[in-house]
């Protein structure tokens, strides 16, 4: 059990400066002028104090962090990226487990505390990734949440013998089921989404799916997806992450499907990508669609960009969906701390007594602020315990 | 004249580690192993070695850096901006000199050495932006070059008297006219442009229009500047800013109007706006169309965002853009630098010898990880002074 710990003068989610006790890693006691003798006292001076944030996307098993600037190789389509990653991932030697503890303590540097991970299942690396992110999972277990999706990268009814490795993943303790853009990439969307829904079925986790199908065929799979989640009794169980086909210019296609996916609860996931049609942020909250965000592949063979601080990834969803007011970009915040939190498994998140000790100091006059300046964080907690200080993480990087 | 200074250990555009020397504030040798007796020596430490950023697009009288937070009061509309920011302007104090100086120390904080900033011209202001906007501008005038764009924020053809003021700013010292959205905010595109034009051509200065009119109604504006671009002989005198409507999904208009833009070579400035269409870079360049970028208005009655990081702004492009291969990160580096330098009137730009030692010294292994990672910049010279080290600007702020 940690000692109690008691932070003085925070001003919680921007509201009027206060102290906050932390017992055994839970929130105790919220008030000004907290006394708590024997606690390890932290002066807040003043800054913000934020849930932890939440990467509800990511690829842990793949980052090329700490590998030296390695230049991209892979042409443009989807189809060449997966092809260059399966290769390169034997070439450069991308070790799972190293490369996701490497990623962890950078999340934990920028305050996110719990992570959702895709982590691929394929004939190229089989389980790999899987153990490798298992390994992570148990090493950081005290600092941070990871859920794990098994997840098909490279396809799964294109590639024989995927679907056992998936089966496989589960029992290995994946805490979800990924799935792939069923036509565009496995060219069989009923098969492709019958297993999917079939393991989530049998082993009872949730699922959450890659949808980068623009337009009518996303709208198509998107469709398929929703009569699943139905048909299985699966409201509230299911994500779709990117749903690019949800920012098409065909509102009227566009409504018809929040209307299945808000009935259902299916999430959304957005990184609010500057470059594609994106699901916009402010009309699916206003039906009640949860929505949730992440930072994807950080520095792969995918792509050069990411730093998993997800105070900027706010900032960037904020831009990409033309948020000016505050209340707007404090939207944008609780998409990557609440919403995230809400989509993934973990209990007791938020800031109020009884919750976890999962928490950010920020230094920022407002919440607005601080997304759009995403300072250095001032100290990061976990469990109450400080894994991050001054924009430094305190463990260390393998 | 300031003392000669030997770097040593640098890498000039992400090359192979060399030294230079800086005499006068030009450029005099760059070679390995070079000495120079008397010259202060920095250390480069194996920095890479970039010219000093460019920021083409700019509001520098009116940010609110350093004034506090303050919620985004604005409707959606531009319209509703425009008025907004009439109003704030009185209701808050916003004095011109003193923004304009604050965001030119934070500019070269970031590397920047180089700014075309527009300056409000209206109705509400007067002359108090231009005036506020050319003593920032002999303030600093060793540390940052600064070109001045007179501009008619509020309208031209909607405000009486404007066109007089617009004039006026041009015998103060504007070194280009501007313009704003001749259809959708001026509704009167022949009067608008006719004026803006007509000060063109009478004082020798060069054009520089704000076009956020998207699809049919940009393309005809686009359509009426390029013919006043043909019968006035400004080739090469004209940029064109925003330009949304080049990000427009009728590829066959968008390549009608690449035609005359490249045949007069209107120069294009993009943001990289995240929720806008906004112009293709790479298909711009590849005709010979010179790009350049800039933050636009920085923490302002507008909107909430930047930061005066034209090293960011070249992620912001990448992101945008969907660049991903070194040679197109960097490309948005280069519209960052080259293309800002080669759209506006200073002389003696670049790393070579001769070139003003006009630079940036930034921690990384490449330049596109320069781009991504836009750490803190090592040093800044301007004329071969140092003017920011280590993230901050060596000249107070006011």
């Amino acid at each position: 059990m940690t000692q109690a710990l008691l932070l003085r003068d925070i001003r919680p989610m921007g509201g009027p400066a206060t102290d906050m006790l932390i017992r055994g890693g839970i929130i105790a006691a919220i008030g000004p002028g907290l006394e708590a003798p024997g606690a390890v006292v932290e002066e807040g001076r003043g800054a913000l104090a934020i849930p932890g944030l939440v990467e509800a996307h990511t690829h842990l098993d793949k980052s090329l962090l700490g590998m030296g600037w390695r230049p991209h190789q892979a042409g443009p389509a989807l189809a060449d990226k997966i092809e260059t990653e399966r290769r390169l991932k034997r070439e450069w030697g991308i070790d799972p487990a190293r490369q996701s503890a490497r990623q962890v303590v950078q999340s934990l540097s920028h305050g996110t505390t719990q992570i959702r991970t895709h982590v691929d299942i394929d004939d190229a690396v089989g389980l790999a990734g899987m153990e490798g992110v298992l390994a992570t999972r148990a090493a950081y277990a005290e600092s941070m949440d990871i859920e794990i999706i098994a997840f098909p990268q490279s396809g799964l009814m294109i590639r024989p013998g995927v679907a056992a490795m998936l089966e496989e993943a589960m029992r290995l303790g994946a805490d979800g089921v990924g799935g792939l853009d069923p036509c565009a990439i496995d060219r069989d969307p009923k098969g492709h989404l019958d297993i999917v829904f079939d393991l989530a079925e049998r082993f009872g986790k949730p699922v959450d799916i890659h949808l980068h199908e623009p337009g009518l065929l996303g709208a198509f799979s998107t469709e398929l997806i929703a009569e699943r989640t139905r048909a299985l009794g699966l409201r509230g169980r299911v994500t779709i992450s990117h749903a690019f086909c949800l920012g098409d210019a065909d509102t009227a296609m566009v409504e018809r499907l929040l209307d299945q996916i808000a009935e259902l609860d299916i999430a959304i996931m957005t990184t609010g990508s500057a470059s594609r049609p994106v699901p916009p942020i402010a009309r699916l909250r206003a039906r009640g669609i949860r929505v949730c965000s992440g930072s994807d592949g950080i520095r792969d063979t995918w792509g050069p960009y990411g730093n998993a601080d997800m105070l900027e990834r706010a900032m960037l969803l904020g831009l990409r969906n033309n948020f000016r007011r505050d209340d707007e970009v404090e939207m944008a915040l609780d998409v990557c701390t609440r919403g995230g939190a809400a989509v993934m498994g973990f209990e007791g998140y938020g800031l109020s007594v009884g919750c976890n000790a999962d928490l950010v100091l920020v230094p920022g006059e407002s919440l607005a602020e601080a997304v759009v300046s995403h300072p250095p964080r001032q100290l990061v907690l976990k469990r109450g315990r400080p894994v991050a200080r001054d924009g430094a993480a305190l463990l260390p990087t393998p």
